[in-house]
């Protein structure tokens, strides 16, 4: 029979029954009791160490939980065996507190998929917040909708139609946590093994998210010579990913007749699914909104993407997507077990900011404050001889300008980042190894979603020395 | 040269250029000009609509935009072929504003996932949810870390050491919006062909993850007399799905020994890792918590899942996952680009409530109140000579009964169902199609998360109706 020595006394303020319990786990851990050998009885043990049996009662209960100690009815207890535990537990140390990475200094921020956030209506968001968190919200903590609440999606579908001319019920409508996990599921959706034609170049999130899926990803150039739906026949895909409102990052429109013959070429195969990613189509400077696809698909073969990152903030996490019928049964055959993957709180407060008039109140503001950027940032680049041909200036949240200079993309990118300008390269959103466009100066992304114009005259002066210094 | 008859005073307050934009559109689209036909010039249509000129460009422009007409240099706007585009345009309709699903009545919900939230401290929310909106927020609007913020994962992971055993940093945590995101990002990283052995029953919705993603899955009965180990090597899979501290729905621990045995299987073969759910872990009423199988891997083979949806409340959608390096340098490359699914907004909240010690009291207060509530429905089911075996009640916010009766269990559910008891049976959670457990009565899970005292007794009556009904 084993004895056991142990302190009570010391080892702090933790109950009793934990520090029989950790003195006997720790000398098998340690090997000290071998395996097969008995432990004193709880009565007896308990009268050695002078507590009272169910003390004792409860550490031999934990023991036995954990697996350290088995009971055999009427013999008592025994040591397990564990070997390999002593070996396994040296490793273990505490977590390390890591300084928070030092995020490099950032003057003008040119990113493309920043937003202004200096005429955000937090005072509104705050209200609506109390308003939603008050008192009787407990059901706000369970789980809701797996497509999104109803009253939420209801709203969308509203607003979608007005101002996209999307055709769909709030039954169609799916919420998700940002536009990636709703190409995610939707690779679930759609199944293994499809091919899909991509415009390049293109936004590499999404082409990275079919690679992922173990899609076959086919690309083409966009605003080359080629139509998309020929494109498609000759690739022989099954999917074709496109963006005809505002093609991201070019800023090219989809002619009608193309989308014509798109849907056409999609309608000719039940197979066929065309996804029309609607990110920023919000924002258009000259003349009305560009319908969607989706609006004049009769087929029911467009799956719509869109997502209030842009509109609102991109921290919001908050992306929609509109099945067609055969797909939405799909959905909820194969991925209806999936929770939404937007909290209620938020999808709450979101419901309130669109259906009390806020966020078409915010668009046209926004409208206006982008507008008046990009025409101070387009004014800006006419001045300078180094910027050439300008593109994708009448909507988004961006221009794209062809610089005049010997310099590489990447390395006058570089060099505006040693300087405090952050600005993107056509070729960071070029999909695969494949470039487009043949052998060109530096195309620049100048997005003005977040600088203001202090700062755009800043980063444009900056980007001067840099040409100006290259020239010497 | 065609003549337009465009009625600029009919068709309300819009802009004078879009009745014209919208004028020329419908008679291209409805195919009364044709195409290639040539547009009147800018000047002229002008003159004719006795408008200025800049509004006739407007309307083209827009037309341009669209792709409903092209402009040829020197030669004037001519019309696009869009033949195809007016059949397409008459199966729009609007959306319908469908009722809201009525949600069937229930009055008492056992339901294995619901948690109490008449405790909840929603003042707390408030006050934390008004600091973190106050004055200087601009950039809670701005896209975050992409594997969440610095501060919420270090807390966390300093919660995991400190409760959960668990050995990581921060840098080595994940958020997602929920389990099932992190299962499917998971899969991302592992990679495709993967084969996984999963206990049965278990949580249907990772293996339906698994199956989605093309894994091969594998089950085996869980509480069986097979080690999960020896399951392992002879289904001859790479990935095992476990939840150690306790198994859901069966309530059970796995022994120390036979998690010794797994993590020595898992460190055989480079390819080979466990993934360790720890989904209710912080509700153990009988002695210390179990230490999660994640604390004593010396190997880096363990990927460990956590949630808050049982520790503060479903609709939260945080989860958290643990990569060990190799696979951390994995999702680094391969899914590096996601965004976080979590809205900053939140991430912020939470960080304050764990940060400034709510949670912790938030968990003790719960622990009583769901300790209290398994009491009473042990107490009440000790009554019954219905109830028969009981398992899984020393942790978790469920148990598990055996029922003696006659009928089968998905009858005895709709019954139950009929009435306005919501409860589940264990076949739910059953995967695939093996029936572990043989044949046997009807087994079902108590989910005392959610109804209070008087409502269980009130189910529990339900039930004795029920059975009492069957037995004349």
């Amino acid at each position: 029979m084993i004895e056991f020595m142990i302190d009570l006394q010391g080892g702090g303020k933790a109950p009793l029954y934990e520090k029989i319990y950790g003195y006997i786990r720790d000398e098998i851990a340690e090997g000290r009791i071998r395996r097969g050998e008995k432990l004193p009885s709880t009565r007896l043990l308990a009268e050695n160490l002078a507590v009272s049996r169910s003390t004792v009662e409860m550490a031999y209960e934990q023991l036995l939980a954990e697996g350290y100690i088995s009971a055999e009815p009427c013999r008592g207890f025994f040591v397990c065996d564990i070997t390999g535990l002593y070996r396994l537990r040296q490793s273990v140390s505490h977590p390390q507190t890591e300084a928070a990475h030092g995020r490099e200094r950032v003057k003008v921020d040119f990113s493309p998929n920043a937003v202004d956030t200096r005429a955000f209506p937090f005072h509104i968001l705050r209200k609506i917040n109390r308003t939603v968190l008050s008192d009787d919200t407990e059901e706000l903590l369970e789980a809701g909708d797996r497509q999104g609440e109803y009253a939420l999606r209801n709203v969308i579908a509203r607003y979608l139609h007005q101002a996209r001319g999307v055709n769909c019920r709030a039954a169609d409508l799916i919420l998700g946590a940002g536009n990636e996990y709703l190409q995610l599921l939707l690779t679930q959706i759609l199944g293994a093994g499809r091919t899909v034609l991509m415009e390049n170049p293109g936004y590499p999130q999404a082409y990275r998210t079919f690679c992922n899926a173990g899609y076959r990803v086919k690309t083409f150039c966009a605003g080359g010579k080629g139509a998309v739906c020929e494109e498609a026949q000759r690739a022989g895909v099954d999917l074709v990913y496109v963006m005809p409102s505002h093609q991201f990052p070019m800023g090219t429109v989809m002619p009608l007749n193309q989308r014509i013959k798109l849907l056409e070429w999609a309608a000719a195969d039940e197979g066929r699914f065309l996804i029309e990613d609607d990110h920023d189509s919000e924002f258009r400077y000259r003349g009305r909104p560009i319908p969607s696809l989706q609006s004049i698909d009769c087929h029911e073969k467009v799956i719509y993407l869109g997502t209030f990152s842009k509109s609102i903030a991109p921290s919001l996490r908050i992306s929609y997507m509109v099945l067609p019928p055969v797909l939405l049964e799909r959905y909820q055959r194969v991925c209806g077990f999936y929770s939404v993957t937007v909290p209620r709180v938020q999808q709450e407060t979101l419901c309130m900011f669109i259906g009390d008039g806020y966020f078409e109140r915010h668009l046209n503001k926004m409208r206006g404050v982008y507008r008046d950027k990009r025409d101070f940032l387009l004014r800006e680049l006419k001045k300078r001889d180094w910027a050439g041909h300008i593109g994708g200036e009448s909507a988004g949240l961006h221009i794209l300008v062809e610089v005049r200079t010997a310099m590489g993309e990447k390395e006058l990118c570089r060099r505006a980042e040693e300087r405090g300008v952050r600005i993107s390269g056509l070729s960071e959103y070029m999909l695969g190894s494949e470039i487009c466009g043949g052998e060109r100066g530096p195309r620049l992304l100048f997005g003005y979603g977040k600088p203001d114009e202090a700062e755009m005259g800043q980063g444009l002066f900056i980007l001067d020395c840099i040409l100006k210094e290259e020239q010497k």
